[in-house]
């Protein structure tokens, strides 16, 4: 059966993340359906990976495979006008049998964006997390460099699916800001349950002067000992892009 | 009674617009709730002018009489804490009796934001508006400029509270683009009800040649013989500022 790659756009605020869910509200589902009515049957729809409920994509991926034959354009106009507008097919494309959206990832690429003012501007209360603290730019950055390499992360992980191998390699982090909005861009072979938003969360507590910088390498270097207890909040983090 | 001038932003898409409703689910509904339930008495707000159900905005402006005595930042504090995050109030500063939100206004600017490729990416589905159909910018700027300056733009408002007089100026309207964005903004001296939306519609449908660039002459020249037909959506316009 002829292969489909989805790149795929949401606004994660009003779904239950995006894997199916009982609920039938996950961002999945929703996909699914769409399939589902376009082919008339049960169409099963593979992501690159999870993310959270509240958390957005500009290009997650996903694939399926599909036995109706229509162009690139049809497809994402046929499954874009069964979607709410929150959640949008980019592309779709054919690919051979030996893609797979989750296997054959390479790497991937999220950013984490933040409001160090005191008042976050309403349009930004979706996608931006309100963090109205002063923190110091040049040891965010300090504490952030920390992670970049191969870690065993356990400690920044929240307790989900238990994964095997917890190791990870983070290739670049960067930080950027324009007046007090900061967006944290991080590249990594892969993250684990909740990495991002805890690997943020510890770095801004040291940049915030609430926790030493030893802490974070502590916990990396006994990364089973003591797990980091905090999680930035879902609705800062965005899925870039899924490397192949 | 000390004067307070507030600066307030928001997300129109959840509300019935600025100007209070019977259903008290209007921007100044809510925010007169959270000075009611500051000042233990009832407080009205004046606002500079409506925008309707589902406009932004930026930096509207209103006034409010108050007998309590509060710091600028307690203000903004104390009316932030009880608005949805939808909601935001920038700036509170204590105003001469003489200062009108609406009397004393000078002038407004507003924006129109509109995507004009295919697939509008989720995260712009509140504030811009999706326009998938080719549009001519240069066709677009030339139809524009036959607002600016002092015209009768009776035949550019909706029927609603009727206006003594429909004469208003347009000082300058600028076109910006971004690949598919489009961003049009307006400064004039006032704007009557739904004005910016039906003047970007009928300069919409010029640049698309569905229509000649003479209707829109003949109606700024012969302003009550017959009324445009269409508006702009509301969610891709905001209220920029207003002038003082």
């Amino acid at each position: 059966m002829p292969r489909l790659k989805l790149l795929i756009a949401y606004d994660g605020t009003s779904f239950r993340g995006w894997q199916s869910q009982k609920s039938d509200d996950a961002v999945q589902d929703i996909i699914e359906r769409a399939l589902r009515s376009i082919c008339k049957k049960p169409v099963r729809l593979h992501g690159s990976g999870r993310t959270d409920a509240g958390v957005h994509a500009l290009g997650q991926v996903a694939h399926a495979d599909v036995e109706l034959s229509l162009t690139s354009i049809q497809w994402t106009r046929a499954i874009n006008a069964l979607l709410p507008e929150e959640i949008r097919v980019l592309r779709a494309r054919y690919v051979t049998e030996s893609f797979h959206a989750r296997f054959s990832a390479a790497g991937k690429e999220y950013r984490y964006e933040l409001w160090t003012g005191e008042i976050l501007p309403p349009h930004l209360c979706r996608t931006v997390c309100h963090y109205p603290w002063p923190i110091d730019l040049e040891i965010l950055k300090k504490a952030l460099s920390v992670f970049v390499g191969t870690h065993d992360f356990a400690a920044f992980s929240a307790r989900g699916t238990p994964m095997p191998d917890t190791s990870r390699t983070i290739y670049d982090i960067t930080v950027r800001s324009k007046g007090p909005l900061v967006r944290i861009t991080y590249k990594g072979n892969g993250f684990l349950y909740k990495m991002v938003r805890m690997l943020t969360a510890a770095a801004l507590r040291v940049a915030s002067e609430r926790e030493p910088l030893s802490g974070i390498r502590e916990k990396l270097q006994h990364p089973h000992k003591t797990r980091s207890q905090h999680v930035a909040a879902a609705n800062g983090l965005t899925l870039v892009r899924v490397l192949y």
